[in-house]
């Protein structure tokens, strides 16, 4: 179970790495604007997770691989950019990617503290989304948590159905497995299709 | 004495929340994003606050009450959203209510936690403002903070003459309440009457 | 060596208030709008610093002498104001000065903590930069870790620079000292020479 929790990990890392090239070099930031972006994009979401739940010091300092995957990520990135040049493609892909895989990681950080399921399923789209959130603020997007499509839902279903299948026989590396493709199959489909969340406003008639 | 404590915390967030309803609604966000904003607004200076005096997991993660709290406010603000559509009135009562209560919160956890009147004062400033700054940037609207009117400036003030209280004999209730009204007092004749703080600029005569 | 660390952290609390001060009076903040900006920028690169590592009560909430240097500087820069009148000199001169020392330590403070070089260095470029990159986004300017001069560059290589010095048989209180004149003086260079990262981009030739 531990190697599964920790391949999420850095397949995540990775995913979000370079997700954070991608904006950054549309952006045509310099080598280090690049390189802070994709960090920032990677660590920004579980640092912010640690910081809350007292997990202290935070693990990217303690565990220094994540700062070689992340500067092996940007490396890739930047070596291969023209192969990468479908960048809104790619960009979404990647994202979605960290996103699934993210939620679960922050969900099992909030069980292993012993939190109830409301306050993990928070901590899971906070590790997920927090760092995307920051990617678009220093690159001056509209962050994608307020864009019209699904994207913190994502994360709130897919937790939701973790804790579900949980209370059934399902093995629990299976039931993991499952919460990550949740959010990354509800986020494909809710940009495939336009689903977005209902109105909320009161509507004039005249 | 401690029923004061919850009561004050409760309220303040129930205020903030409410009043982070009401900004996201003038700006047509989603139910999603009504929603973050609620609830970054009302734990978002306590949330900082926890993290700088070290007092984690956050109070949030380990007392789900507040998200309770915050989800009801939403539902509430967004069912009777025609009954304040005064908007700007509804927003500044909330607001300022927000910051009376979240001052005295945010002292009271620094004076338990034995720092000294002028970083408890801080703290409390901390705890009332920051939850308004991070809902006014996502908005894209000026910090409240940095507006002409006094603001931080009131919870200091009030902060000030709770120090000042409790060393006459009156009893501790009545001083963190007097604390209290004292912020929400400042605020509103300071606007009421358009008190702004001295100039610190040299005029240029000529 | 403890005396060198604090003279270094109070000099650096000195440079970074008053370089915040400058930027807040060019954009006519009032009084609280100024002091608020010169703490910011004098506490928000440690804060961090503080709070990723686990090391809560962050250190301006329980040694308050920082917020009367503080206090002290804004008084001295809004008095003296006239004399600082070269704005953008005078700010480039504190925040460099402020740089070189916050990175030394921020690396020390790592160092403590028993973490590795890599992370060391990296909380050394998080104490100095910071602070500055939050007084830009609320003074609207673009933060100064993106702009197109070497920044954090000089920090990384002042705090490879100490690392490397710690393992000749220099005495570690001139490699300390080193490491400050090294982030400052490549800084001067890179400003003066207008030296930049290298690009990164594919040139389209045709």
């Amino acid at each position: 179970m531990d190697q599964i929790y920790f391949a999420a990990d850095i397949l995540g890392t990775v995913a979000f790495a370079i997700s954070g090239v991608l904006v950054a070099m549309e952006k045509r930031l310099d080598l280090f604007g690049v390189g802070i972006i994709a960090l920032v994009t990677a660590i920004g979401g579980g640092t912010l997770r640690d910081m809350l739940t007292g997990s202290t010091p935070v693990t990217w300092t303690t565990t220094p691989i994540y700062m070689y995957v992340i500067l092996g990520a940007v490396l890739f990135a930047i070596l291969f950019q023209s192969r990468l040049r479908f960048l809104r493609t790619s960009l979404f892909l990647f994202d979605t990617i960290g996103i699934g895989l993210y939620t679960m990681v922050g969900i099992e950080k909030g069980v292993e503290a012993g939190l109830e399921p409301l306050i993990c399923i928070t901590l899971g789209t906070i590790t997920a989304s927090f760092g995307g959130v920051l990617r678009d603020i220093l690159c001056n997007e509209i962050p994608v948590i307020f864009r019209k499509e699904i994207y913190a839902t994502a994360c709130i279903l897919g937790g939701l159905g973790y804790f579900l299948l949980l209370k059934t026989p399902i093995p629990q590396a299976y039931a993991y497995l499952s919460g990550v493709a949740l959010v990354i199959g509800i986020r494909l489909l809710a940009v495939r299709y336009g689903i977005a969340l209902p109105d909320i406003y009161r509507k004039h008639i005249g």
